[in-house]
């Protein structure tokens, strides 16, 4: 008979590694022994995300670099196959995953900001390995059960979610409020259904592209813009939430402002941006904040999903094995259709 | 005997009219009839903002231009010599003049952000007549009484302060921050004695000029840093508040902020600002915002200089009759030693 | 031909005027004269309120007492009959009516709390007359214009729905909150339907009464528990919604509430409440607050039956015509099943 | 030689501990072994606290009860002899040390209010051994340096520092407030001092006793009023602080507020609270809340003693010897004019 510590304690997993730009080779790759809080999650699907796509392309994102092989991907669902000790979750729950949670003993850490843990890492973010595998190890705290409502490939959406739902936070969306989103990516469409669910009257879209913003349309927006077309007219926003990583659409954003304003970067922001109005924003005293991740943000997103208020489903568009990770971390870019993809390392035939 | 209404109720008053770039003339200048809840201001003191300066010398401030002959002046002190029927306050009382009170029906307004009233006016703000004059008519709602302790001429900074105290509210200032204050200009220096009135533990000044870094020394930074001359350092600031009015030294001050640190921008904000580190502030979740008047702040203005906590005094390096308003509007210009200026329509020999 | 003015400037209008308990007469009352701000109402609908119920049985409601006649009533809606000449808004607009909006220039006011105004007044509240009466005079802004979508007979519950909204707010209901509502009368009902659409994810409601609780089911509530027949079993709620006026609730919803945790009691207080677990408030933290009437809430209350996110139509259950008004006032009384009844100034069959 | 190991990591240290009511007994008591994380510290000097007192004297404080024999103390300064791998600071360093800390894991603690965690412990609270003793091992988290400047018998009193200020986080209070504490025993006094730290405009304290008053108005109170013998006249205070752990201070002082004034309950709360004026603080929107223990205030607390800001040396009337701690225990309510007295377990004479 088999012994059961030797299947549910693998040393090592299938996984894409990436080695330079374009360079992803699924191989096998160590993983680190169980520690006596940790997990190990065998990994249902992952989903892509732009910055995935920026290390693939170019072997770096934003002023991180890619200096060494490393696993990319942190949008990860799976179930529980091992557990240290002191873990309280079974074996065989599911799970979302949450990449990054702080040392959790900083000053930032305790004060409840542990997206912000100067010295934290973070799935995926080179040089810590992420979940593009067949298997990972983890902190317990750093998954979040799944219901039964919710599949497991919908589930890997959770983290792109909880990044919508902390924005919208970030921002103080209140019920009743206009709310504008620039950029019908991934992340704007989440965010749009978000800020709905938190009661937004009206929730304004813009983009330059015809097809993101049909897409915005049908979930989430109640009203879009395409701004290559015509110009935006919307005035007396409450909030911006700014998710094209574009300076003009920012610009055009805090234009829409209304007094005492407040505007939220959610796209990734690029490192220096030109032509601030600052006169204008101290006017009116608009503010300008961002969000990085997110923080607390997984368990309402889960909720989200599992009452049905949020539609995760349909922003999953694709579905790669693991052996063409690569392929899914082109298909975004192919496809301005596509909205996520995930890659299901489980699954041979996905 | 000499009829009493004609002395209090007169319908014009001397004043320093603004006509063009450089051509202020000292002018008989109509005043509006007193209305129910006005009161007539026999002015005392009014200081000289960088405003009026701009006004005097450009014919413009900010997005704000001289279209016709305007009085200007917003930084007001005096005494109540007749009133409206329905205002409480004595004649005799002595005040500090709020410029700008907002329109108090507008959503801003019944919000309580009567700062940012799109259709109210302000004092000085052409094309409305402002304070340098020897009486003002003005809704009793924007005096405020003065207790004895605050002499009149130091009564007209108040205005200013009430702008520190406003910036520092605005900025979330809490005991035991360390608090950075770049430009050691009056505001400046205002901002960083009511940061020290709010508890911060340190107060770092920063500016170009030595002559005002010793000023800011003296008046309630705690430490200060030419930042022509050498690096600034610090960083784990917990609230920048820009008051130069200079893009770079706002981008120094938001590389010295802490996570989730907040920034506000008091001074003059350029139309325009280029290089803003976008991505840095994502990173962190820095907040940035601004301070537009002051809001709320006259009581507590006035409260602080009264109890000895903010040297209001030791501002006040220069004083001109109302004839020599032109060269009070200079004077600053002319030598940096000056923090605050006043011209004294009331007093000949000042 | 008849004189227009006539028609749209009545110094009388017929009205329900209460002489002491149970003594409502229907009567001619006189209209004070249309100020420049001022707009001339004609009701259409008039909510009855628990504090009219109170005036009617007892001549007294909480601290405030019937001292001379008064015409009670302030859910109001109608249309503009007439206006003063600074009035924006056309005769013809149909609108709802905020009965209390604040001096406007006491320290209060101008924070944006006009709510708490301590020298206002509020229309219905003794000595101040109300609207039951098919005309009323009232200041330009307090009436919010209905969109075509709302019935003017629904329009009058937009006051209640305002008080709901401002409760949520005061609450900080977030999305994702589990949310426990006190109390399933008209008030209870309404927070849980603006509860759910500020983005709960979960409403439990409790009363005693099982009629009410079902209408809760249907009317918002995600569960609700007859606290009557069964404990009230739930922990770590976010936020308690007090609308049942009865201390015993209270301290069964503090009991229900998480670490930090937020109360807020928006049903009529009682004086003194006795037995508040203090200790228990203090080892977790539980803030305890109160809402009084509504500050800034009407035009989101509005927006929410525009939207169908509320169902205003539902809650409406009886109608009577003005010359009925004191069988309006019993009905709720006399049978539980009633939500809200209205009286209809102007439809002698309603 | 004698083996350094030995004297810096002993299995066991003098402490007085509690068996019963009145029954203290100075003896060896274990140490745990010391973790990675952890510090072996010799204690300096403990502070008694009120809590202390009532372990003492009835075997209960609060909602919990002595049930085996405990090391009481949670007000500790003293010098870290040891430490485990995994810590930064080095032996030798002074420290002050926060009794409770939180698991650092549960929601609560992550959000940042880890003095609320449901399942940590705190040093002293019964059944957790206190520091009423030699030496004691704790996290390394849960010390904090303390600068040269501040003595380590002073360094005790930083813990009930801390507590004040966390209640004057969670008052609210702002520069310029004017601020009402009930209560002049230790908490009150420090508390009145962190709120004029904070910028408070005018602190009022009150108490029943003369002598308390007296050291109250020496450190920090603007005035003063015993309420046994006159009426407090007090309207319009912004904030309250309730130290006195009376129901009748805090009833008093809740009357004493502004429209939307904040008060925290900071004494040890009854479990029990009758004739709260539920009405009033309705028609006011009057918050009530509470402040448990402190979180992220160390640190604020100590620089406020290094700058002179406090004065906690003044705050420290009485010493004793760890033999004598039956009387330190004893010595407060044996004399009013006792604030604060520490136990020295370092020092045999004391």
């Amino acid at each position: 008979m088999r012994d059961v510590r030797e299947v549910f304690a693998p040393d090592s997993a299938r996984a894409a590694v990436l080695y330079g730009p374009g360079d992803l080779r699924v191989e096998d790759r160590p993983l680190r022994p169980l520690g006596p809080d940790d997990v190990l999650v065998t990994v249902d699907a992952v989903g892509v995300c732009g910055s995935d796509m920026h290390y693939f392309t170019s072997g770096r994102n934003g002023r991180n670099e890619l200096r060494r092989p490393t696993v990319l991907g942190h949008e990860a669902s799976g179930v529980i196959s091992a557990k240290g000790p002191a873990v309280a979750m079974d074996v065989g729950t599911r799970v979302a995953v949450e990449p990054a949670v702080g040392c959790g003993s900083c000053p930032t850490c305790r004060s409840g900001r542990y997206n912000l843990c100067p010295v934290g890492t973070c799935l995926g973010s080179p040089p810590t390995d992420g979940t593009f595998a067949e298997h990972i190890v983890t902190t317990a705290r750093a998954v979040h059960p799944l219901p039964d409502a919710i599949p497991l490939e919908v589930g890997s959406l959770v983290e792109p979610l909880a990044v919508a739902v902390w924005a919208v936070r970030r921002a103080g969306v209140e019920f009743g409020d206009r709310v504008l989103v620039t950029g019908a990516g991934p992340i704007g469409i989440l965010v749009a259904q978000v800020a709905r669910a938190a009661g937004a009257s009206e929730v304004v879209v813009t983009d330059v592209n015809d097809a993101r913003l049909a897409q915005a349309l049908k979930l989430g927006a109640s009203s879009v813009v395409n701004t290559a077309e015509q110009e935006l007219e919307l005035t007396g926003a409450d909030r911006l939430l700014e998710c094209s990583a574009h300076p003009a659409a920012l610009r055009q954003g805090l234009a829409a402002l209304r007094p005492a304003g407040r505007a939220i970067v959610v796209g990734q922001a690029p490192p220096s941006v030109d032509g601030l109005p600052l006169a204008h924003l101290q006017r009116w005293e608009i503010e300008l904040s961002t969000a990085f991740r997110s923080a607390h943000a997984f368990p309402t997103a889960i909720a989200l999903v599992a009452e049905g208020r949020v539609d995760l489903a349909g922003v999953l568009t694709g579905r790669f094995p693991l052996d063409r990770a690569a392929d899914a971390l082109r298909a975004p870019g192919n496809d301005p259709a596509h909205l996520k993809v995930v890659v299901r390392p489980g699954d041979s035939t996905a």
